[in-house]
């Protein structure tokens, strides 16, 4: 049994690591996009359009969870010299993200991301065509992508440590891209259940990845590595079912998306999985799953229902249940005090967070 | 002065390792991608396609210049166990080139590659849809970016070496990124020396990067590594000139592109840059460059012309004086007899190359 100060306590390790992480990532990540614009501008004003397309949209970034989770994991390795070593590792991840986004975006049309115009829109505006704007998005990620690379590949620690947390990077990246293929070109076709896609496409590169860096960062052992990663696939998991259900239900403000654009957009979400167990909702399914201009009334028709059939709440269950999972590999983990307490406030943070 | 026996020997050195390396890439590449295939199709059969596409692409590709070329700058600098040891930076390099040549063609809205349908063409057909298929396109470039990073990875030398390539491996990329935007956000305006745009997009990863690869992993000093350096630069733009110019006068069936493409597409290549300084070229060039439908006559009027006015004959020139220049970087360089004559050949190849 945990007492309740001591869930307390958890948590406010886990916080002030990341109030101390993200810091100093917001102040490293401005450094290394100034520092490529500054190269892109050289090379002429296009160059330097795209990169500022990338740039804006990485330090629009809000909470940099990701890179609390590779000091996370660098910590409960017991890496040596804190957080700080690891904050490039850190900072690639929050721009392996900003390449991931760019080009996800692209794919699903999605013109708003983080509050503001996705990179593909933007460039749109600033080229004045709307081909050459989605041109040069692709070209934004795939400059987020190298600049990624190059970011880890400058982490003050060992050859061999830095080595191994760039195959785990690779195969992040591998694994992140199946998982989109997966969702993206399986759209409105039932294809295997569901979880599989989101550990490829989210828990890869949101959870599991992120630990699995900061531990090959820290030298950790073979056992230490795989326990984080039964601690991190629950996670991960959990993760994306919270991002359905705020896809779905949360305050389009604080998510930074309009809500409802999962339904119209046909993402076969875990929530669209347990409606379609309800009579009602599976009909209203079917007038607004994947209908791009599927009217107001007949969308909050059906996220009612969502609600009344219980889909919801079995989708919360089901967060509850992995969670514990995550916390039980902790509790049966050989880890230190300080690295429970860090991994069991992220495990808090990752389930319920709100936007 | 060089003697004739000279330099037939030099070739014959360049020709041997290239035959050899291109029989090892082959097999490593194949491997590597049909792994990748198996772990794909566990995913599920759309994640399989893509792969497949991109592999099926990467196979196709026919001279492995830049795998040998890695292998060169390897021997050049006397790395240990010869061209073999570093077979999988060649492969990595050729599945580079898989990825930015998947999305350039999406890009350029190119059908045709190597002869064969390019990766979003192909893709169109298998999903039914040309949306999908250039979703799909992006997704198999993205693959292709994580597997070269990956198998370069694989390098069995010390990770110090393989950490410098990697930190290589990156820089390429920043590089030819941004000049791809010169090239593809800049067409039909002028935007600075059109060298500029070929020492980034092209140089970069088909000399400079790849000879850079090879020293990396050979554990190269500085001093070497910069003679190297110099050494590339001018090839690089000599491989694009000439690239440019069997792009308006090479043989469809060598080159595996259409005669005309660059033209109708609107490229800035050397040719137009030329072509410009003459009346009559600079009238037709106002009727073809960039007019997608132009009419055949009105396309061979112009590659006449461009020969008439000696625009053809000032970039042959040019690609001569590069030449030359790269093999007095080598005559005054400290390297081996073997290392030069290895060079010397690669020299030769890359500038007067028929397809």
């Amino acid at each position: 049994m945990t007492a309740p100060h001591d869930k307390l306590e958890r948590r406010d390790e886990f916080l002030e690591l990341a109030v101390r992480v993200r810091l100093e990532i917001e102040a490293e990540l401005a450094r290394t996009l100034r520092e490529a614009a500054s190269r892109a501008k050289d090379a002429g004003p296009r160059a330097h359009d795209v990169v500022d397309a990338l740039a804006e949209l990485a330090m629009r970034g809000g909470k940099r969870l990701r890179a609390v989770l590779v000091a996370a994991g660098y910590e409960a390795c017991d890496g040596e010299g804190g957080a700080s070593k690891v904050a490039l590792a850190g900072v690639a991840v929050e721009l392996l993200q900003a390449y991931l986004l760019i080009h996800d975006d692209w794919m699903d049309q999605d013109d708003v991301r983080r509050g503001g115009p996705s990179v593909h829109a933007h460039l749109r505006g600033v080229l004045g065509d709307a081909r050459l704007g989605d041109v040069a998005a692709i070209l934004a990620g795939d400059y987020g992508s190298a600049l990624a690379q190059s970011t880890l590949l400058r982490v003050p620690l060992p050859a061999e440590r830095v080595l191994e947390a760039a195959r785990v990077f690779a195969r992040i990246q591998e694994d992140v891209v199946t998982g989109q293929v997966l969702d993206v070109l399986d759209v409105g076709h039932a294809s295997g259940p569901v979880e599989v896609k989101h550990d490829l496409k989210t828990g890869s590169y949101t959870v599991r990845g992120p630990l699995a860096l900061g531990a090959a960062l820290a030298g950790a052992t073979a056992g230490a590595r795989a326990t984080l990663d039964r601690f991190a696939a629950p996670l991960g998991i959990a993760f994306q079912l919270r991002d359905d259900l705020l896809g779905t239900f949360g305050d389009a403000k604080a998510t930074g998306k309009p809500t409802g654009t999962d339904l119209r957009e046909g993402k076969r979400t875990a929530l669209v999985e347990e409606a379609e167990k309800d009579r009602d909702a599976s009909r209203l399914l079917a007038r607004v799953l994947g209908v791009s201009d599927a009217p107001d009334d007949e969308v909050s028709a059906l996220v009612a229902r969502l609600v009344a059939c219980g889909a919801k709440a079995r989708v919360e269950a089901r967060i509850d249940g992995l969670l514990a999972d995550a916390r039980a590999t902790l509790d049966a983990s050989g880890f230190t005090a300080h690295a429970r307490a860090v991994l069991g406030g992220a495990a808090g943070a990752l389930a319920s967070r709100e936007s």
